[in-house]
């Protein structure tokens, strides 16, 4: 069943209320977006804008994939400007926002006569542009540049990076297409896509959306492939590109034809937003499918139970089904993001609960796990497994995490409600106001809940006037047994795919209850899994957790060992990270069986009574290094 | 309690008649060392030596490491001698013969006239010899060099090798050393110094014991540490040292202070072996609880069950106690191969078993499993788990393993006996004839026995005359209940430490049985090994045993999970690999537990009957690609 036609309420339209979520924002507000700014100064990005002084020397040696990573700063500059932008919806702040606008002066002074803007190839290398598109990311960095740029004037309604933006767009419009003397060139790292479409949603301008579907439809096509000949056409070996193949920016295949998701997860996930977006808009039925095909094939075999993405370092990506290693997991922060993005987009094709089951997986663990509890420190990669070797960094030689997950906590609010034509779907929970407008009646919607703690959701529906409309309410797969009363009265909940749906008259004053069970559960891996046979995780809610040394004292948190029957126990723990739910069960440490000790012995391990505590795997790595496991090696009986 | 005085009975003197060993001996008498040679011609590495031609240019590109392989070819060449020589020792073969002395003349022609000998140095860069010890393997070179002259001296009486290399021995005497003008260098792949050993045990000159000692005493010793000050004297940065660490070749401390095993494995090994040959000549006290120390830091903590050393790729080495990844397993061949040498040594400084018991596990696997069944294909990395992606090579980089297992094979004969001042003592089984000398009285010993598949035992004690000695019988620790007869009556076994003696004066014909029980017994990795927490791993006498694909087909063999209470049946089979005992269980395979299966779910994975067929972890990978496991997932009941 298709059930289309609803579309998101901007998070400058969600007031968040939610206890959990504030804690998270005023962290960003405070603290992330503002250190943001000076590691921006410090590590020379922001130096790197201000032409045409020469650049200034790399001061950060290449990474160790060989980039010049000075190549991609633009991004970031772009992507700390809009999740700045989103902080600013939610209170005004006159010293970022000089902070931005001269920013932006340094745009305008770097632009090119002719609209081209990249800091990188202006001040450096100003004839090579558009030589390297698989490599050097100027597609990319306009893709992140225009994402400010529209967040900035959706907030402040300041036009001038906007307008430095279009004029890039322009250029870049008149610079690739299947026209006389144009360049059928497309991005080695995706972006610009999703970017032009935000840009045809902001002005209505259509050129911005033929731009984006050239872009995925050119991708892929040959003979000959755009790489190879760019390559031959900068005199450099097309067999040496260093990742061997072009899966690895999903440049093997047109897009309509991939079946399987390959190579680097963001660029994989950044191509599906896009490919979405224009399924939606143009009804196109081949870009869903492929939707629709790639993400069974992520869900079904390519996905970490905390929703990250791309098991191996050396491509930042995807390599085959069931290879999902613990200790060494990539599962880049950005790559969690980008999949919340996408799954919105495919909610938004089809509202089907499992779409919302993933993007509040990606959101609630390998997202979030990203930062810090006080904001200034980050996982670039989310392993599921340390021996105490992962500390959050500061920074990072590549910072596009960083500003990934501020821009997602300013923006949470986006993710909660949509909109469509006779009525409202709420996908998470936890507490937001809005005022949104269904089939013509304005109405005021309040959500109040302690969510992810707590499974108890109170929802006042007050519209203007009295009006008949559905109040859809997902129920996620995790619970059972979900109740609802409107105004006190129980009602059935009624529904398909993951929606119940309660139709009525609304009046003001309605009162809608909703009570989700969240039962603490064993998750099992499919068996093909191999590095979690016998293994077993523990969720709640949305909330996937993990053992973690510092509640588990002693020996490596490797050496506990959860029976099948012993009971999990949630427990508030008022002392914890200002308050969160622990998990607790009654388990076994397994120690030495023979008395020596020995690395190997006939004698099977001896298993001492423990209480194993499980935390949230969002918060692992916040009080200092230790061991942590997400899947727990489970004993018999 | 110290039981010193014994030594090996070299190679030479045994005679295999082994049917196990037999197999493998012909194998690389026929096809490993005919080939070996065909391979160093085809890849240039004979037509390196002939200088003063220029060098070829680079016929392969840099390893993963950074070196140019050829500064260590050399090396390849001399333990290729060394393998093809005790290969003549058990056929003489002119064609070798003619293949080797052709190799010497070149060698005769590349060296200096002050007797320096390096074909990459003299070849290439003849004024840059001894710049960098650290990492251009020049003493490296020559201690396999002096290893194949001494080899091909033994067993041939032909001479111009040997006095090609002691020529070159006297250079480095003359070049290292404490005295003035001397550099105080050292090996930076040690090697040197257990073939200066060797070279001293075939001639007596206690000169080449003192610069082995030199070598040993010298290493790790600061202020300045020599590879800094050499580094500089070249004009690098010392702090450049691509691997960040001088554990990495084990000079970050005087070996007599070394308390855990760090860094390279294979120098680890090398490094150790030496240790044990000063220790055990010089009586240095010092060097013996060095060795002591640092035997029990590896097998306590950091050595595969398949007597596998070294977890990681990058330092080709050693991380952290209980550090065993088994899917990214390095455990290096070579290292295998040189823990035996160690332990052998070990062995004689203390007739311990726990020493034999080493020795004959890195043997019978993690040694064995670098030669394909055929003898022309290798594994460098000897990986505990694969999900397929694993295959024997035809020829490495750096071909370093292939060399090792052919002279270890070739020679294997040298570690089933040891004679001491009274008496004869066996370590390994299998089938050996030798004539030995106990206390003056010459004794024709003969062992007949299927092991390690069987472990009924003949020995034939045939001394020219009566004479009272004592008959030491290696009575492994995996065994239980074993039994012995003199002349069809049963005896006690009476001993220590893992070796029974009975002591009697013997006559001709006596002859000794010993049953040894080989049970098939489940090993349990201390749990603090995280990877191997709920499983078990598989042995039978000295083998240890994987699940293959092969044998358990359909599903990847990760899948597969053996109850604890199952009971494990040998199974003669005459149909696998000429004959072999495999392993049967009644077992389980998993299968998704929900009807989608899919990747996560709250219903544990079903369990369906099925038999598992664990085969001899030497044989994996010998009938294509495919998952394989030693350590499998342990069900409960």
């Amino acid at each position: 069943m298709t059930r289309r036609g609803y579309s998101p309420v901007p998070f400058a339209e969600v007031r968040l209320t939610s206890p959990f979520w504030r804690e998270r924002l005023e962290v960003v507000l405070k603290r992330t977006i503002p250190s943001q700014h000076a590691k921006l100064a410090e590590v020379g990005i922001l130096e790197s804008l201000k032409l045409p002084k020469p650049v200034p020397p790399l001061r950060m040696p290449r990474n160790n994939h060989g980039f010049t990573v000075q190549v991609f700063w633009d991004s970031d500059v772009g992507k700390w400007i809009e999740a700045a932008a989103y902080a600013l919806a939610h209170r005004r702040d006159p010293d970022i926002e000089a902070k931005i606008d001269a920013i932006v002066e340094d745009f305008a002074a770097a632009q090119s006569p002719d609209g081209y803007l990249n800091c990188w190839y202006n001040g450096r290398e100003p004839d090579k542009r558009w030589t390297n598109l698989r490599d050097n990311h100027e597609l990319y960095n306009a893709g992140h540049l225009l994402e400010g740029a529209i967040a900035y004037f959706r907030i402040t309604g300041r036009r001038r990076f906007l307008d430095i933006m279009e004029r890039y767009v322009d250029h870049i419009a008149a610079t690739f297409g299947t026209g006389p003397g144009q360049k059928r060139g497309y991005p080695g790292h995706q972006e610009i896509e999703l970017a032009l479409f935000k840009l045809y949603r902001l002005t209505g301008d259509r050129r911005r959306l033929d731009l984006a579907r050239y872009f995925i439809d050119e991708r892929g096509r040959e003979p000959p492939h755009y790489f190879t000949r760019e390559a031959i056409a900068r005199g450099d070996d097309p067999a040496k590109f260093s990742h061997g193949t072009y899966e690895y920016n999903q440049s093997h295949l047109p897009v309509r034809e991939q079946a399987k998701v390959v190579g680097h997860a963001v660029r994989a996930m950044y191509m599906l937003c896009a490919m979405a977006d224009l399924a939606a808009d143009l009804g196109d039925e081949g870009l869903r499918r492929a939707c629709e095909t790639l993400w069974r094939d992520v869900t079904a075999a390519q996905m970490y139970v905390t929703a990250g993405l791309g098991p191996k370092e050396t491509n930042e990506g995807f390599t085959e089904p069931f290879d999902l290693p613990n200790e060494t997991a990539y599962a880049e922060t950005c790559a969690s993001v980008a999949l919340i993005f996408w799954a919105q987009r495919m909610l938004h094709l089809d509202l089907d609960g499992d779409y919302a089951e993933v993007m509040e997986r990606a959101l609630f663990n390998g997202a979030l796990s990203g930062l810090s509890r006080e904001g200034t420190h980050y996982f670039y990669s989310n392993p599921l497994e340390s021996r105490g070797q992962h500390k959050r960094w500061a920074w990072h030689i590549c910072p596009c995490c960083t500003m990934n997950v501020a821009r997602l906590v300013a923006s949470v609010g986006g993710y909660f409600l949509s909109i469509g034509a006779d009525g409202v779907a709420f996908h998470l929970y936890g507490g937001i106001e809005a005022n949104v407008a269904i089939a013509g009646t304005k109405v005021a919607l309040r959500e109040t809940s302690d969510y992810p703690w707590s499974g108890d959701i109170r929802i006042e529906v007050d519209p203007e006037a009295a009006a008949a409309f559905d109040l859809k309410l997902r129920v996620p797969g995790w619970t059972k047994g979900a109740k609802a009363t409107v105004n006190g009265e129980p009602i059935p909940l009624a529904g398909n795919s993951g929606y119940a749906t309660i139709h009525r008259r609304w009046s003001k004053g309605d009162v809608v209850t909703l009570t989700l069970p969240l039962p603490a559960e064993r998750l099992y891996a499919h068996p093909n899994v191999r590095m979690d046979v016998g293994r077993v995780a523990l969720r709640r809610g949305p909330l996937i957790y993990c053992v973690e040394e510092a509640d588990n004292p002693g020996q490596p948190v490797q050496t506990l060992e959860l029976p099948r029957a012993a009971p999990i126990e949630a427990k508030q723990r008022a002392d914890l990270f200002g308050g969160v739910v622990t998990l607790e069960a009654p388990a076994k440490r397994l120690v030495p069986g023979d008395a020596e000790g020995a690395l190997y012995s006939t004698t099977p391990p001896a298993a001492k009574d423990e209480t194993l505590t499980a935390l949230p795997y969002y918060l692992w790595a916040n009080r200092g290094r230790g061991s942590m496991q997400v899947w727990i090696a489970e004993g018999g009986g």
